[in-house]
């Protein structure tokens, strides 16, 4: 990888995720030698992909050169690949660009879609984890309704423009209310020769609420909204099967699409290499203790959604949101160095600044600790967080003028098909001649 | 393609560049219907391409819905397709969706990068003329710059990072002078490990010099800036072969290089089915008359790059670029409602209001008809024409506040690569262990 000896330990952290990127700022011009991973040379901030995905901003607006954040550290080093293995044994990580050895290693590697084994969903659905997914799902809205204007089929055009998204936690609930507008706002507009009103958005929720993170007061509020803005929210059902055309569930409900977005679950991006004692069945997390290291590895760490921190208020780790892992990047921050100088490390105590949703145009439920409200207010709380969340003065400046165009204009002006999504074919056209 | 039966005549534009898109304004409301084809769902603003490719701009705001613009006529349809023959005597278009037939057909399909017949060329080099082409050279950029930090090898690693563009036309100027700016305010700061005065930018041109449809004042001072710059010119030397690696001339020059960016050259970007009378041979443009109407087809026209009209000033024809484009499509608007209404059309007259090109900060060449300047003045010019050419107003804002953050912060924060651009292996690694 060409990184130079040091008379420095070597970091190595994989990941520029919130915790990675977090982890780095704090080790700038600390006596060590930092070496940052990731297969993408940008920080994406994930909790607006959707408004990537619908349109309302670029992609460039939320993502951020990894370059950029640490070039002017000193013994900062990022190379661009993908780490496939971890050898504990001989302290080096395996990467496509070559092999690298480490005094002290940090998984930050975050989560990944998790479709819990079914192949065939996996295979015909959609995520949302990254920015080329979101970049996908907005082509593929419109290549829909491309596809939908050549067909006399009904039964196909509306499957067509059909959209089911299944998850009812944020991601999934941001997403149809983002798509609920765009039909109301901008697709009624471009589509004239289409009967808009027949474009469905379904949204799947196993459970009995959507939002089910969150209390619930905001859920049913976030349901309430949805509701208005014509999403139809299909509660205490599971998707059993889809074959690219029809979805099957536990309950008998059948709905026919040519577009899942699966938002479901997530699990941990594990590297290979660690054994199975340190890590969390099913959901694919690494086992830490309350300094973030992981369980028999004492100079391998574990931050963000990758981590499995157990303590007595959160048995089943912490959630796997951007908080926890931009406060676990901190700490580590201050930990690692004062490991290396043999000086006792702090443990970590996640400080739960409360979640918020947003559904919609003057719409957002939010809940703090002690308290939950919902509405215009709660918007106007939604957008500062986010705005002032992103890296960047350009990025802040760009996403909120964005924000108010389009606010004003009812307008979302993302919809060039740049990159078009190669999906197996949903339908055969017959070519009609007129 | 599901377009309804009409009382009105049928006109069917293939194409939405400057020229269909300025005859689609024309057409708003008129006694037609009009169809309008276009393999993309969006209008490009050329001129700025470079933009993109240099990461100075995002690739939305150089692009505009055309179903935006298009959204308020009236017996208006669009269609996203590849268009592949013309059937003149069943007066039908075939297209990767079907059939259509047209009363009147407009060719605004502009042109395509001419390798003058140079197979290994086109393989190994890359192009210039749309946005995924743009993004791609972005792309490529910085791939080769994350691949030259992983040799040792000193002669690959300034290959990988020797940029070689070929043509010494605006697009080639224009592109040279961002590379060199970028060179020094971006590629520095982010790759502090390598060492970027081996960067090499080359700008081969055929003749004995650049810019050679402008002024020679103005090809002068764009030569001098571009060395300011760091830019190396060559002039009288044309590229005869490129294998991927290794760069041969008629002058025996030989350069090594990962990266040749082909702008030499464009043609007609022609449509099957005309017969061979109807084109003009090497630049594949369709011979038309001072109407625009193509010459034995009394209901087709072209307009813009793809139609050649031959007169005295422009016994070539006109000047492949936006302006006669632009004219042509506004001219045709109102000649063709007179030809279908039997009256007399309005032969076309070019109103040259000038060429320029900009090459960096501060520093651009503007030839109007009598007058040739250059430096801050010209540089303002060069910005405010082209900002107020965009469509849109958000596209408009937005590009208006990246030039200016670009310019006070030195910076370009469009560095992401979000689309890899897969090329063939230019070099295997061998991978070092440290």
């Amino acid at each position: 990888m060409n990184i130079p000896q040091s008379d420095y330990p070597r970091i190595v952290i994989v990941g520029g995720g919130f915790a990675g990127i977090a982890l780095a700022k704090k080790l700038k011009n600390k006596p060590v030698q930092v070496v940052l991973l990731d297969k993408h040379n940008y920080h994406t901030f994930q909790p607006l992909l959707y408004q990537v995905a619908t349109g309302g901003l670029e992609a460039g607006s939320i993502a951020y050169p990894i370059r950029k954040v640490v070039h002017e550290y000193k013994n900062f080093y990022f190379r661009l690949c993908h780490v496939n293995e971890i050898n504990t044994k001989s302290n080096k990580i395996i990467a496509d660009i070559g092999e690298l050895r480490y005094d002290y290693l940090v998984i930050a590697t975050g989560s990944k879609t998790n479709y819990f084994g079914n192949k065939e969903i996996e295979r015909n659905s959609i995520a949302m984890k990254t920015i080329p997914q979101s970049l996908n799902i907005r082509s593929l809205i419109l290549e829909n309704f491309e596809q939908a204007l050549l067909t006399d089929d009904e039964f196909e055009r509306n499957a067509l423009i059909n959209f089911v998204l299944v998850g009812g936690g944020p991601t999934g609930v941001e997403l149809a209310g983002a798509l609920a507008e765009m039909k109301n706002a901008i697709l009624q507009k471009d589509y004239p020769d289409l009967d808009i009103s027949k474009m469905q958005i379904n949204l799947i929720q196993s459970g009995d609420r959507i939002l089910n993170t969150m209390s619930e007061k905001s859920s049913a509020a976030a349901e309430k909204y949805l509701k208005n803005l014509g999403v139809n929210v299909l509660k205490n059902i599971r998707v059993t099967s889809y074959d690219g055309r029809t979805i099957s569930t536990n309950t008998g409900v059948v709905l026919e699409t040519a577009t899942l977005i699966w938002t479901a679950g997530v699990q941990g991006a594990i590297v290979n290499g660690l054994p199975a004692s340190s890590l969390m069945e099913k959901v694919e997390r690494i086992k830490v203790n309350e300094y973030n290291q992981v369980l028999g590895f004492p100079n391998i760490f574990a931050i963000g959604d990758i981590a499995m921190m157990t303590t007595e208020e959160f048995p089943q780790g912490h959630p796997m949101v951007a908080q926890p892992a931009i406060q676990q990047g901190k700490l580590l921050g201050e930990n690692i160095i004062r490991f290396i100088q043999k000086q006792e490390m702090k443990p970590f105590h996640y400080n739960d600044k409360g979640s918020m949703a947003t559904i919609g145009r003057n719409k957002a439920v939010v809940d703090l600790p002690n308290y939950h409200f919902h509405g215009v207010f709660a918007w106007f709380v939604w957008m500062f967080v986010h705005l002032f969340s992103l890296i960047g003065f350009k990025n802040k400046a760009v996403v909120f003028l964005n924000w108010l165009y389009n606010y004003i204009r009812f307008d979302r002006e993302g919809r060039l098909i740049v990159r078009p999504y190669k999906k197996k074919s949903f339908t055969s056209f017959t070519f009609d001649e007129i």
